[in-house]
C-alpha cells in the first residue's frame, strides 16, 4: 500500500523528497492543489474543505497513511481528516515542535516563520503545549518568502531586504533556534544563514519524514526493496507548475498529471 | 438593473472605484473569487469554469452588463463569457490597447507588463491586431508585483530592485508606453514614475470604466440621480481579505459578505 501525501501546491515536494530519501521503498502518491493555491491566506473553514476533498482522493487510491504536507492545513485541517479515517494522518507541525522542545534550551525564545494562516492558527504554541515544551516562540507572517522562493529570488538583494525586515526583530530579541513553518522555506535557508550565521533552523521536512519511518517501523508497514514508485498529482498543470515541480523535486518521478478533487 | 463587476481577488475594485468615480449613480455588484485566487498561473480551463461559474452568479442577479475586471479573465474567458448571454461583456484589454493606438506613435515599440498567464495568452497582441495598431509589444511577466503591492511593499527598495528587473530591458529598448496589464499595477504607478520618470502608463482601470460609460450611454441605459449601492461579495472572508478591501477601494460600500459561486 501506497503513502499518501499532500499540500496547497507543490512546495509539499520537499516533504515528498525527504520522505523518497529515508524511506526509498515506499510507494508515494502526491496531490497537489494548483488549481486553488495558495492556502496560507484563506480561512480555516475553506482550508477544511480542501483538505478533506483531497484526502478522499488518497483514500480511494488505499494509501496506508496520509502526510499532510502543508503548514496551512497541518494547522487546521488535522482533526477534521482524522475523523474521516482510521489510517494514521501526520501533520508538519508536530514533528518540527517535538524536534524544538528537544534542542532548544528550556525558557528559551524560539523563533517561528509561516504563512499569515498558520500563525493566526497558533497551531504551533498548541502543539508546544502538548509536547509539554517550555520555550517561549515569537512568530512572523512571513508572506512574501514563498513568491520570492517560486520566482527564483531567494539568493536576491530584494530577498535579503525583505528577510531583515522579517527576521532582525527575532534576532533582537535573542532568538537562537527557528522554526521554517513552511514547506517552501528549506529553500531560503541558506540565505537566512548567510544573513545570521548563528541561527539554528529546525525543518518540518527532515522531522516528519523520521516520524514517518518509526511509525511505519513500530507498525511494520514498511515495504522492504529498494525503488518505490513517485506520483505527482495536481489540479491544475501549467508550465509555471512543471517549473515548481523542477525546483523542489528533481528526482525522476513515474506519473506527473492532472487530476480532480471534490466537486471543485 | 445593477452592473456586475469581478475579478480572481479583490485587485479588480480598483476598477470598481474607477466605474464608481465616472458612473456614480449605478448600482454596482462586485465579485471577488478569494477562495480561489490568484488566477494569474493558473491553466486557462481552469481560468474559464472559473469565470463562468461567476457569470452565472452575477446574471443571476440580473445585472445589465458583466466588467471582467480582471486581466487573466479577459484574456482566456471573454468568448467563453459572451457565448452564455446576451448582456454586454466588457474585458479591460480592448480598452487599454485602444488607447495605446490613439496616444502612441505609429510603429513604436510599447510596453506590457502583467501576471505569467495574461502574458502566454498573447491576449494583448490579438487585441492589438483587432483595433489595427501597427505598435510593437514588448512584454514581462511580473509575477512578484502582485504580493509586494499586497504586502504594502509596493513603494520599498525591494520593490524598486525587482522592478529594475522587470522594467529596465524594455527601458533599454526605447520604450515610452506602458500598458498596466494587472488591476494591481495602478497601485505601484508612482514607484514606476519615480524610477522611470518618461514612461507613460496605460491604466486599464480608467480606459475600461470610459468604454462602460459610453456602452450604456449608446444604450440609454444609465441609471440617474447620484447614490448608487456598491456590494461586494467574495468567496471566502479573512481579515486579509478586508485589509486588501480597503487598500483597493477605502470608500463605503453597503455589504462586504461571503458568497458561493458554482460548485467549489
Amino acid at each position: 500500500m501506497p503513502l499518501g501525501v499532500f499540500d496547497s501546491g507543490l512546495g509539499g515536494l520537499t516533504v515528498l523528497k525527504e520522505i523518497h530519501r529515508v524511506l526509498p521503498a515506499e510507494n508515494l502518491i502526491y496531490f497537489g492543489d494548483t488549481a486553488r493555491v495558495p492556502y496560507g491566506n484563506k480561512s480555516s473553514k475553506t482550508i477544511i474543505r480542501y483538505s478533506r476533498e483531497i484526502a478522499e482522493f488518497l483514500i480511494a487510491r488505499d494509501v496506508k497513511a496520509i502526510v499532510v504536507a502543508c503548514n496551512t492545513a497541518s494547522s487546521y485541517a488535522l482533526d477534521a481528516l482524522r475523523s474521516m479515517t482510521d489510517i494514521p494522518v501526520l501533520g508538519v507541525i508536530d514533528p518540527a515542535v517535538r524536534s524544538l522542545t528537544q534542542k532548544a534550551q528550556r525558557k528559551s525564545t524560539a523563533g517561528l516563520i509561516a504563512t499569515k494562516s498558520t500563525i493566526a492558527s497558533r497551531a504551533y504554541e498548541a502543539a508546544l503545549e502538548r509536547h509539554h515544551g517550555d520555550q517561549f516562540l515569537v512568530s512572523q507572517a512571513c508572506p512574501l518568502l514563498v513568491p520570492l522562493i517560486e520566482e527564483g529570488y531567494a539568493n536576491s538583494a530584494a530577498a535579503d531586504l525583505i528577510l531583515k525586515d522579517y527576521l532582525q526583530p527575532m534576532v533582537d530579541r535573542g532568538v537562537e533556534y527557528l522554526l521554517l513553518g513552511c514547506t517552501h522555506y528549506p529553500l531560503i535557508a541558506q540565505a537566512i544563514l548567510r544573513l545570521y550565521p548563528h541561527l539554528k533552523l529546525i525543518d518540518s521536512a527532515e522531522e516528519t519524514a523520521a516520524e514517518l519511518r518509526n511509525l511505519l517501523a513500530e507498525r511494520g508497514a514498511m515495504r522492504s526493496g529498494t525503488n518505490g514508485s513517485v506520483d505527482l498529482y495536481v489540479s491544475d498543470m501549467t508550465d509555471s507548475m512543471r517549473a515548481l515541480r523542477d525546483l523542489f523535486f528533481a528526482a525522476n518521478v513515474d506519473r506527473f498529471e492532472t487530476a480532480e478533487v471534490g466537486e471543485q
